[in-house]
C-alpha cells in the first residue's frame, strides 16, 4: 500500500494536483501541515512520496521545497504536475452572495482575488487563515460565511460555489512535484526534464557563466534557475536548476558529469517527463548518435593516429 | 508626513525589519494584509514606500514580490534590510509552559520550530493562522494559549516570551526591501547592489549565457538570479537579478545599456547600498577610470587613426 | 607627389596588386626587396604608403608583415586588395616550349606549379631565385630560358607567355594591404573591416575566450585571427585580428574600447572597405541606433530611476 | 633504413633543426626544394618523415605547411623542434671583410640583417636567392663573395664565418615539426601539445567562441591559433590550433570528441612532447582522475538515482 504525503489539509491545491496523478489511485493520501513535514515523512519512510509545490505556489513555501531538496537526505523528483490555479467563492448550501459578511482565505490567495472581492462583496470582512482548504473547513463549521479556494475544497467540505474562477488576473499555474527516495528515473520519453543543484567552488563574476557554459555547449536549455544562499558558507550561493533532457540522454549525462568535476558539488534531483506542453529542439551535434560516433572517432585517433 | 506600507499586521517580521530602518522614524506605518496590497498602495500613492520580503521570507510570498516588481507600474528598491528571523514562544503574562494546550503560528513558521514544539510542548495542539503577528494577537484575545512569532509581536500585544529563539536550525535571514515610485538612486557607496529584470528575446540554450556574458565581461558578479515564467508568453522566461555595483558605476551602466540592446526588455529596479556584509572586488580593467580612459583612447583612434 | 613602396622588384604579385589600386595612378611606385624594407620606408617618411601581402602570399613573408605591424612605430591599413594569383610560363619572344631547358622561379611559386612543369617540360632544370619578377628579369637577361611568375612580369621584361594559368590547383588568392602612417580611416561604407592587435594580460585557457567574448557579445564576426608569440614575454601571445565593421560603428568602437580596458594593450591597425565580396549581417540589438537608444535609456534611469 | 625529407638544400635552417633530432641519427636525409615537395614525399612513401617549418620560418612558407596539413592525405606531427635562428656572414677561407663586394642571401633573411650589412659592408651589393644554403653554395662556387645564412651551411660548403650572429634584433626562434603518416602518438609526458584543424559549420560571431568554449570549459589552453580560408567554401574559415595536453589525456580527448560533434570536421594532427620550455597548469576539476570519478558518479546516478 502506497502512502503519499501532500501539503494539506485536504482540499488544498496540492491535494487537487495529487488527485490528478495516476499514482494517487488506490494510494493512501496523507495531508501534512507544511512542505517540510511532507518531505520529512518521505525521508523518514512514513510516506513513499510527497506532492509539494516547486514553483509559483499559492499556499506553499517554494523556498522551503528548494531548500529541503538542496540539503539533508537525498530525494528525487519522480513526476511533475501543472495545475491551473482557479479560485471559487464557496459557501454552505443555501447561502446567497448577499448573505456573505465574512470571507476566509489564505493571504496569498487573497492577493489574487482582492479586486474581485471588493467589487462583488464590498462590505464583507476578509479573514486570513493558514490555507484555503482550512478556510473551506471553517466555513463548513460555521465560523465564516464564505471561503476562497480550490473547487476541490468545496466538494470535500460540502460547500457550493457562489462564483467560479474569480481571480483578478488570468490564473497562475502552480507546478507541483512528486518526491521519492532515490530511485532510477522513469524511462526517457524524448521530452524530459532533469533537476539538480550545483554548488559553486568560487563566487566570482564568471563562476555562474562557467557552470552555464557546460550546459550551453551541450545544447541544453534551462527552464528554471534560482540562486539560493549556502547555509554555512557566507556570501556563497548554490543554484537550483531545471534543464531540458533526461539523465540517460548522452548530452545531459555528459553535462552533469562535467558539472560534477568543476563544481564543489552537484546534487541530482531526478529526470522525469516534461508536462508543461513545451518542447525544445536538440541542436546539431548534441544527439545521442553524435556522442557515440565521436567516441568511436576518438578511439580511432588514440589507437591509430587518425579518426 | 511619510507613509510606509508593510506586510502586516503589526508584529510581523516585516514590521520588525521596517522599525530598524532610519526612514521609519516619524513615519506613519501602514500594515497591509499581503505583499500585493502593500505594493499597490505605493503605486496608487496612498503610501510613499512599502517594506516587503524579497528573499527567504517566513510569512510573505517572495514570488508575489518578484512578480509585482516585474510587471505593472514601475517601482524601485530604495533600500534593503536583512533580518535574522528569530522565533519566540509567547503567551499572556502569567502563563507557564505547562499551561500551553494550543499554539498558533503561521504554517511557514511552524515548519521551522516543529521539532522544538514536539520536544517542549508535546501535547499542545498547533493551529495554523495567516501570520505570526495574527497568532500573537489571537493569543492576547484569549483564543489560543501561546503563539510562535517575532518578539516584536509579543511586545505589541502584551505577551511574555516563554522561550526565546526556538527555531530548530540556526535561524534563516530574510531580506526585505523598501520600494518606492521611480526616483534617482541614493549615491553610490562603493559597495552597492543593482536589481533589474531582463526579458529574453529567445529561449534557447545560449540565451541566458548571452545575458550573463554581458555582466561577466564587465566583471559584474550576480548575487541573486531567479527565472520566472512570462505571463502571456508561453514557454518564455524572464530573469530577476541582483548584481554587484551601482547604476552610476561605469561598468554597471554599460552592462545595463548592453542588456537593454540585446534583451527584449530590461526593467531597472534600483541601486542601493549593499547590507549583507559581503563585498566583491572589481576586476582589473572594470573600474570607472578604465572606462573613461578607454573612451578617450577610442576618440583618439577615431580622430587620428591612433590611440 | 605620392610615393608608394611595394614588395619588389617590379613584376611581383605585389606590384600587380598595387597597379590595380586607384591610388597608384600618378604615384611614384618604389620597389623594395622585402616587406620590412617597404614598411620601414613608410615609417621613415621616404614613402607615403607600402603595399605588402597580409595573407596567403606567394612571395612575401606574411609573418614579417604581421610582426612589423604589431610592434614599432604605429601604422594603419588604409585599403585592402585581393589578387587572384595566376602563374604564366614566360620566355623571350621566339622561344618554344621545346627549347626550355632551364626554368627560374621563386620557391613558393615552384611549389604551386611543380606538377605542371613535370608534365609539360619534364627535362627542364628548375632554378630557385628570390622572386618571380627576378626570375623574369633573369630570363630577359638571358640567364635562363623561362620564368614562372605573374603576367605583369612578362610585360615588364618583354617576355611572351608560353602558357597561361599553369598552377596545379585552382589559384590561391593573396590579400595585400596598403599601409600608411596613422590617419583617420576612410568613411564607413556599411561593409568594412577593422584590423587590430590585442595583447593578453594573462595566458590561461579562458583568456582568449574573454577577448573573443567582447567581440561576440557585440555581434562582431572575426574574419582572421592569428596568434603570435610576444617578443620578450616568454610563453605569452598576442592576437592579430580582422573583424567585421568600422571603428566608427558603435558596436566596433564599443568593443575596441572594451578590449582596451581588459587587455594589456590594443593596437588599432585601421578600418577600411571590405573587398572580398562577403558581407556579414549585424545581429539584432547591435546596430548604431540600438546603442544610441540604450545610452538615452541609461541616462533616464540614472536621472529619474526609470528608463 | 629511415628516410627523412627536409626543406633543402643542405645547409638550411630546417637542415640544422633536423640534425638536432635523435631520429636523424643513421637516417637518410633528403633535401627537397620546398615544403610541399617534402610533405608530398611522406604522403607518397618515398620518405618516412619530413621536417618543415610550422611557425616563424626564415625561409619556408608556413602557410604552405598549414595548408598541406589541413587537406589531402592525413599526416601527423610526431615531434617538434625549436631552433634559435642565428645568421653568420660566411665567405671562402682567406676572404676578409674588406673584400666583400657581393652578399647573397634569402629575401626573408636579408630583412633581418639589413641594418648590420649597411653598417658593416656598406658598399656591398646584396643579391637575393632562393635559400640561405643556396647562397652559401653559390659563394663556394665563386659566384658571390659572401653569404648570410646558418653556420651549418658554411660548414657544408667549406666557408669561414667572417662574423657570427649578425641579426639586427635578437634572433627569432623557428618552430619545426617532423611529420609522418598517421601513427599512434608517443606516450604522454605530462607536458605535451596536440595539434588539430577545426572546420566550422557556420561562420557567425559566436561560432569561434563556441569552438573555444569546448577547450576553455575543459581547462585547455591554446598555444597557437590561425584562421585559414576554406578552399571551395567562400567566406568560410577553418582554424589551425595547437592546444596544451595529449590526446590520451581525458580532458583533451573529451574536448576533441566534443569538437568532432559540433564542428563540420576536425582533423587530428598529432600529440607530442612540448619543447618550448613552457608548461601550463591543469585547472581544478580537469585532471584525469576527475573524469574517471565523474563517470562513476554518473553511472551511479543513472542506475540508482543518486551518485
Amino acid at each position: 500500500m502506497v502512502t503519499i504525503a501532500f501539503l494539506g489539509p485536504e482540499g488544498t491545491f496540492a491535494h487537487q494536483a495529487l488527485r490528478g496523478l495516476q499514482v494517487a489511485e488506490g494510494a493512501t493520501l496523507l495531508p501534512l501541515a507544511n512542505v517540510t513535514l511532507a518531505i520529512d515523512a518521505v525521508r523518514a519512510g512514513s510516506a513513499d512520496a510527497a506532492v509539494v509545490p516547486l514553483e509559483n505556489s499559492v499556499e506553499g513555501a517554494v523556498p522551503a521545497t528548494l531548500d529541503a531538496l538542496a540539503a539533508g537526505e537525498p530525494l528525487v523528483i519522480a513526476e511533475e504536475a501543472y495545475l491551473a490555479v482557479r479560485f471559487d467563492l464557496m459557501a454552505r448550501p443555501g447561502t446567497a452572495l448577499a448573505d456573505v459578511a465574512t470571507v476566509a482565505t489564505h493571504p496569498h490567495a487573497e492577493a489574487q482575488v482582492r479586486r474581485w472581492l471588493i467589487a462583488t462583496v464590498p462590505s464583507a470582512e476578509v479573514v486570513l487563515v493558514g490555507s484555503t482548504a482550512g478556510a473551506a473547513r471553517a466555513v463548513a463549521d460555521g465560523q465564516y460565511d464564505a471561503a476562497v479556494g480550490a473547487a476541490v475544497a468545496g466538494e470535500l467540505y460540502g460547500l457550493d460555489s457562489l462564483a467560479r474562477d474569480v481571480a483578478d488576473n488570468e490564473n497562475a499555474v502552480t507546478r507541483f512535484v512528486r518526491l521519492t527516495r532515490p530511485a532510477p528515473p522513469p524511462a526517457a520519453t524524448g521530452n524530459d526534464r532533469t533537476t539538480f543543484v550545483a554548488y559553486l567552488r568560487e563566487n566570482h563574476s564568471g563562476a555562474l557563466l562557467e557552470l552555464l557554459s557546460e550546459l550551453a555547449t551541450r545544447g541544453i536549455n534551462l527552464t528554471r534557475i534560482e540562486s539560493r544562499p549556502d547555509r554555512g558558507r557566507h556570501g556563497m550561493y548554490h543554484f537550483s536548476i531545471d534543464a531540458e533532457g533526461h539523465v540517460t540522454d548522452e548530452r545531459v549525462g555528459d553535462a552533469l558529469a562535467a558539472l560534477h568535476r568543476v563544481c564543489a558539488d552537484v546534487r541530482y534531483l531526478g529526470s522525469y517527463p516534461r508536462r508543461d506542453g513545451t518542447r525544445g529542439p536538440t541542436p546539431v551535434g548534441r544527439h545521442d548518435p553524435d556522442f557515440v560516433e565521436a567516441r568511436a572517432w576518438l578511439a580511432g585517433v588514440r589507437e591509430h593516429g587518425a579518426g
